[in-house]
């Protein structure tokens, strides 16, 4: 059997990717993993396309540069507008949390009405909607999910743009933080949504406020959890698991203010964070 | 009488720096304004020392490139935490916000308790505690403002790190809006304050929700009305006035995204925004 013992690189504009890291981690306790947390420049979800691409292509090489073997771009927002150009300049495979989310929508819907919430630039790319698209097609026409979004169904994308603000303010649970998302996920509830894609890595965090807010019947997708499924899968398939039973190591990078990120990178993981260091080279 | 017709640059992390320049069009109609606004960056509210420093001095360097002859840090966190670095940097006089907000406190106050509101930056660096205490300082041991404050007084500080996000999301009036206000200054009604510095050039937009929330015994203070006459008076005592009595020109320059400068600045001017261009050298 191969193993590959080179660590796995996953990055975000700033904390929210941890949502991500926590469910690689879970699935993949033996892997060392390297996040890179871009807390000068966060948020990128209203910035522009080109920017994004900027931004996320120097961290991939911040990555390569420490020997990483696949990449995971865990933000939707440099997934939905950066995947393609850093999958052209990568040397390594480089992942993207919006189509394992897609993929999972569609299988749970079974073509009832689906809901995905992320920052303006996501949503404003209309990620989720073609990925989601692309899926059905690529089902087999006799399939009776393929057969049930022919019958007619609605994506509804949604920008929530101050979800990411509240996180990295560290609103976790205020009387403020039910407002706001109830002020945006408010108008999905009388549209018969069968399950809400929570399309920014920060959101799950937010999830038992969110299900307060929306009711138990949509089906809530962390397209975090289903990215990790999708890694491991492709590590497992190509021989590039690590090597070995003992717990994977952790390094943690940021562009910036390494004692907040500790804080609340440790409400995030629910344990310490440590190993924490300034990239002085990206920002 | 000596004049000069160079042209006067302002900088701010995004929209908000748009309240001093509308502050400083009102009183200097002829002088030609360049604008600088980092909005690939923004927000600066949330990030450290060192970091503000950097992106504060690569704008000064762009403005001084543009000829400028004197630059306003229209950023109250950029002035809190820059601005001696960027004097030392300048070959041209550069103004903060914080003094002249400082000042104006000290003046109207008598002795009563003042609170501040900024960024978590501005508030942590304790800047208008510090000018504030200065200019308590600075007046003579017979004035009846000094004896008051001798007698003691309250300085609240309070980071609102909502706020920016709030005006940069364009939620200039929503009922969201009114909430987050109330939620941070709810705490300040019960302290007997005289007069509320707003200490983020971003609050003036919310200048009459903050009235709403805080009653109107409350003097609020505007650091870019006072910043604007502060310079006026600089300009006018060194021969620095532009000649002739036409029109003053003007030039924006964003680090992303024009169009969203575009259309939420015309809220904060009051007028269309023209000649906004990317600064691609600046991000």
């Amino acid at each position: 059997m191969k193993f590959n013992n080179s660590p796995i690189g996953i990055f975000d504009s700033g904390l929210g990717g941890l949502t991500v890291f926590k469910e690689v981690r879970k699935i993949l306790p033996h892997e060392d993993l390297i996040y890179f947390g871009d807390t000068a420049r966060v948020p990128y979800g209203n910035k522009s396309k080109e920017t994004i691409i900027k931004y996320s292509a120097e961290i991939l090489e911040f990555l390569t540069g420490k020997g990483v073997k696949i990449v995971i771009v865990a933000c939707n927002t440099s997934s939905s507008l950066a995947l393609s150009d850093l999958r052209k300049q990568g040397s390594v495979p480089v992942f993207g949390v919006i189509e394992p989310g897609a993929k999972k929508a569609v299988q749970v819907s079974s073509g009832g009405n689906i809901a995905v919430i992320g920052t303006s630039a996501t949503i404003k790319s209309r990620a989720y909607s073609i990925a989601i698209n692309k899926e059905i097609e690529s089902l087999n026409d006799d399939d009776i999910n393929k057969r049930e979004f022919k019958g007619g169904f609605k994506i509804m994308e949604k920008a929530c743009p101050l979800f990411v603000p509240l996180v990295e303010e560290g609103f976790l649970s205020e009387e403020i933080t039910r407002s706001v998302i109830n002020y945006y996920l408010s108008p999905l509830i009388t549209e018969n949504i069968s399950c809400l894609v929570l399309g920014c890595t920060h959101y799950p965090i937010f999830k038992d406020l969110i299900i307060d807010a929306t009711g138990r019947n949509m089906e809530i997708i962390d397209s975090g959890i289903e990215t990790a499924a999708v890694v491991k899968n492709y590590l497992k398939e190509n021989g590039m698991l690590k090597a070995g039973a003992e717990k994977g190591g952790e390094l943690f990078f940021v562009s910036d203010d390494m004692e907040k990120f500790k804080e609340l990178g440790e409400k995030f993981l629910g344990r310490p964070i440590e190993n924490v260091s300034l990239a002085v080279s990206v920002k």
